[in-house]
């Protein structure tokens, strides 16, 4: 006899013997969940909680590290739990590996459809000498007299094909249609295509979603290859500003990667790139400038101007891109120079607008852009939070690849820690980081104020600064270290984006605990440890399932775009609501930042506030 | 004492001394009139009208060469002719000669102005930090608050220089709006220009407007470089077909000849490219479809249809050409594969929707358009005509360029002839091989079916076929001569056009002497002798007085589009109004066809219809 034991929101199912561990089932199933001290219950990494179905009672180990709270809300411990019946559990997206969020990233969204483009399938009437209309004619006729369809124009690019291609497919067709003008006509039974860009600074996301059905049918992920001109957007900017060279670079790279990307998607889903009708793009203001090849230097100059805020529709053959002759790009809003379309898809996938009690939405990266929402009232902020959450300046920093430390705890002088695809430790990711400043701060390592006690075994000093050994040579493996210089830079990345929240609070006069949700979106935000953020005071103190990590969602309001006239309108709604507050010119900006460095004074155990008492020095 | 005497439509005056005639005021003041019997009033070559002021009695030589309704509408030939008072004179276009006439065309017409684009001046509040709008939303806000004009959009061309363009400008702009949408941001104060565009088989021209008052600031034709792939269109239809290269390749010509006349015409303007925000542009079909980068393969093949007949509006960067950043060029409708926009723009200028009477409208040239208007009904088609009334495949044929034989006269044996630029002649042009078969068919050298009889003393026999000498050998200059096969390749052309006409009639039902008015549009229609015309029936043989020579009435109608909405819409009307007949499908073709071979059985005398009787044979 076996259990039939479901995952969400992964959507993986199979059978778990009665002597397996939820862990052990996660495992044969594929579902690759997060143990950091390696399934004895240590750690909280493989928390998930019980949606339907019964379990084994909580374990002591639970008991331990649950609330009363989470308890009654059957949190488990997959390494502890065994399954009594069938059940369906849910795993937060802490407890998911990184290669297991992406995987998950890019599902399917429920909007009401209503697509830009729309397709009608039309059989013209032969052409004879008493029946001499033109082919456009022809076309516009028998899409007005067969589908009651009116279209004022057909699009140059279109009608450079048409009459051979009608006469190809004996006069039939796919005709597509946008706002009264033909974008594209196809062959009978050709597909509707849409195509929705995260052009992110880093990464590129891509989703190929079908226009009429509105499912997915591939999504896919690239590194931008802007980064030969800076990591971040503050360095490529300068270098577009300094040569015109090199932002006719920029945009040729964007340009030529978003082609490929929807290319590699295409071969995926086995279509093709002509069937592509429509393309939602977002991306922060920067990203956005150098794709369209709009200029940037008033962005680098006070008061740090967009040269435009409002959505575009751009013929994508405008831009250097071809998909559907006559397809269009929809660019959604910016709101202010460094708070970018990105941002606002944010917004829009997370409902952030229709928020009900005051809510903090986040999306964290070399930039962090925070609003703060009340009853419908949006302000926001940028934050230069820079790279070290992307693992930039930090001595063995590393993005989120294969190797990267991605989890951390500090028991005693042990440190435990779990890598992405469990390979060797090559050096620590952004999560990984957090954890680590969170737990050398609660083991006493490091004072409140980010300084390395020298007292501990795993302190050493090199180069006349202290660092700490997480983890020792092996194989000729250099031993991964976190420097001084590594704490002081995630303090000033963390100052950053904790400043951002609380200048809104201050400009609403409003206190961090009335925030009744904090939404997290991006995804390094998704990735990092709630409770280790808390610690090291980068966010507020709040019980913990007032945070949402919400993914990549700037690419799932890109696809809500993509699929409903209406979203699109309800992304300039919010473009157009957002105030914007230039944080450096903010009344108690200065206090404020300087205050803001310090580390936590509160961590949360047992799903409970508790006073850091910097005591735990584990010597 | 001199009299002050006034030459329109060329609108040139100055003082005449009461001792000379008008021809010698005309040439005094720069005024060209044509002068084939050298000014002894044997032709009626200087004819002119006097609409206001005394001139001398008519001589002898005027009473015979002018009827009585002539004569009392006040024509006189200039050379014969006395001012006895201050005078404003009127010279038709067929007194001008060709130079005089190309000086003529493109002059101001009376529309009212209602352009697609209109430029407002404003004045941008600068950005602070308390006011970060970005560039383009500060810019429309500004024009809707200073302006009243609302637009939803800025040209993504535009947007990429608005931003440095506002700072360099002092926060002012003059920004051209075209339905919503801003094209064009240029310095405050700058000018508003259109450019109408005729693009024809052999030649090109240009009238750079300004669209605020309506006036042309210059104007320029040039050759059409395509006529490196076939002089007429079929040939360069056939190139395009057969090689995509050779079709780029004509696209290319097209385009960048286009170009190049916008910067001479703005720098005979004292202006710049970017300040022409609007343009228009006219051809036939075949013309309008290689510009475009449209299918020619469907033109030529029965039912020959167009890929498009409505009108277009089309960025003119997706066809490769740039003025304003987001300039749009409107593209008149077409009527049928071979019956085009330039013709509709014919029909616009002319006013034949609203003709009053049977209306014949005419465009002669390689392809001689034919409409028959009849209480606001139109019918067209489409003759081919063939390159002959163009120099093409004649002997000693050429273009109307200097030296060419544009006018001319057999009386007795002797032979007089007008050349272009008054040059030693070099060969004989269109209105002058008509002059020529009328001449030699008038003097008996040519039977009505057009056979060329060898008793003639200028009729000499070369290579087994009789021709007849216009001038001798001279200077090493070999003669000029008409062959047996010139004639027959006129009698071809005429013949085509004729059958047109011809056709029109019988599908309406009525008869040659209904029409009330038969108006030639084209270079080469202004140029031709009506009466010669008529002789060699290549039209009916109507009173004098029923036709009107409107020279480049194309031109013209494509001016007053660029200069009026309404006239747009017209345009519309007319092309969707017009039924089109497919002349080699009409039910009497091959006899009508075989028919209008023979030369003309009438010809006008002293403004009269007067039999030919073939008794001339000036032996």
């Amino acid at each position: 006899m076996a259990y039939h034991i479901e995952f969400e929101p992964v959507g993986r199912r199979g059978e778990c013997p009665p002597g397996e561990t939820l862990m052990d089932c996660a495992r044969q199933l594929g579902v690759s969940i997060v143990s950091i001290c390696g399934g004895v219950g240590k750690c909280q990494g493989c928390k998930v909680q019980v949606l339907k179905g019964t379990v084994s009672e909580p374990t002591s180990a639970e008991t331990e590290l649950f609330s009363t709270r989470q308890l009654n809300e059957s949190w488990h411990l997959a390494c502890q739990t065994y399954p009594k019946s069938d059940c369906t559990l849910y795993m937060p997206p802490e407890s998911m590996t990184t290669s297991q969020r992406l995987q998950v990233e890019g599902q399917g969204i429920s909007v009401v459809l209503k697509p830009a483009v729309k397709a009608y399938r039309v059989k013209l009437p032969e052409p004879t000498l008493s029946d001499l209309r033109s082919d456009a004619t022809r076309l516009l006729d028998a899409l007005e007299k067969q589908r009651r369809v009116r279209s004022a124009s057909v699009d140059i690019a279109v009608l450079r094909d048409i009459s051979p291609n009608l006469r190809l497919w004996d006069w039939q067709a796919s005709v597509s249609v946008r706002e009264h003008e033909i974008i594209a006509v196809n062959p009978p039974g050709s597909r509707q295509l849409g195509l929705a860009v995260d052009l992110g600074t880093t990464k590129i996301a891509g989703y190929l979603v079908d226009l009429k059905k509105g499912d997915t049918l591939a999504a896919k992920g690239v590194m931008n290859p802007q980064v030969g001109y800076g990591e971040d957007i503050i360095s490529r900017i300068y270098n577009a500003i300094k040569s015109p060279k090199a932002s006719a670079q920029l945009r040729r790279l964007a340009v030529s990667t978003i082609q490929q990307l929807a290319a590699d998607l295409c071969k995926k889903a086995k279509t093709k790139v002509p069937e592509i009708v429509d393309v939602v793009i977002v991306g922060n203001t920067a990203m956005h400038h150098l794709l369209l090849g709009l200029p940037v230097k008033q962005m680098a100059q006070p008061p740090f101007l967009a040269a435009i805020q409002k959505a575009l529709n751009i013929k994508l053959r405008d831009l250097g891109l071809h998909f559907a002759p006559g397809a269009y790009g929809h660019i959604l809003p910016n709101i202010a120079g460094f708070v970018g379309a990105d941002f606002v898809a944010t917004l829009l996938a997370t409902g952030a607008l229709r928020a009900k009690g005051l809510t903090v939405a986040m999306d964290i990266g070399t930039n962090t852009e925070v609003a703060l929402i009340s009853n419908g009232t949006l302000t926001s902020v940028s934050c230069a939070s820079g790279p070290a959450f992307e693992g930039g300046h930090i001595s063995h920093g590393m993005r989120a690849a294969s190797g990267a430390i991605e989890r951390l705890r500090i028991s005693d002088s042990a440190v435990e820690y779990q890598t992405i695809d469990e390979a060797p430790p090559v050096g620590i990711c952004g999560s990984g980081i957090i954890d680590a400043v969170a737990q050398l701060y609660l083991a006493g390592v490091l004072d409140e104020g980010g300084r390395m006690r020298r007292e501990h075994p795993r302190v050493r000093v090199n180069n006349n600064q202290p660092e700490f050994v997480l983890t020792q040579e092996h194989e000729e493996r250099p031993p991964i270290t976190i420097t001084q210089h590594d704490i002081r830079e995630v303090q000033l990345a963390k100052a950053a984006i904790r400043t951002g929240i609380q200048v809104l609070l201050d400009t609403a006069n409003r206190s961090e605990d009335e925030i009744e949700q904090v939404i997290i979106a991006g995804a390094f935000g998704t990735y990092i440890d709630i409770s280790s953020a808390i610690t090291i005071g980068m966010i507020p103190a709040l019980p913990l399932e007032r945070f949402h990590q919400v993914g990549n969602a700037a690419g799932q309001g890109a696809k809500q775009a993509l699929l409903s006239l209406g979203k699109r309108e309800e992304a300039q709604v919010i473009a157009d609501q957002v105030s914007y507050i230039e944080l450096a010119a903010a009344a108690n900006f200065t206090g404020t930042f300087a205050q803001a460095h310090y580390l936590g004074k509160y961590r949360i155990k047992n799903g409970r506030r508790e006073r850091i008492t910097g005591e735990g020095l584990g010597l």
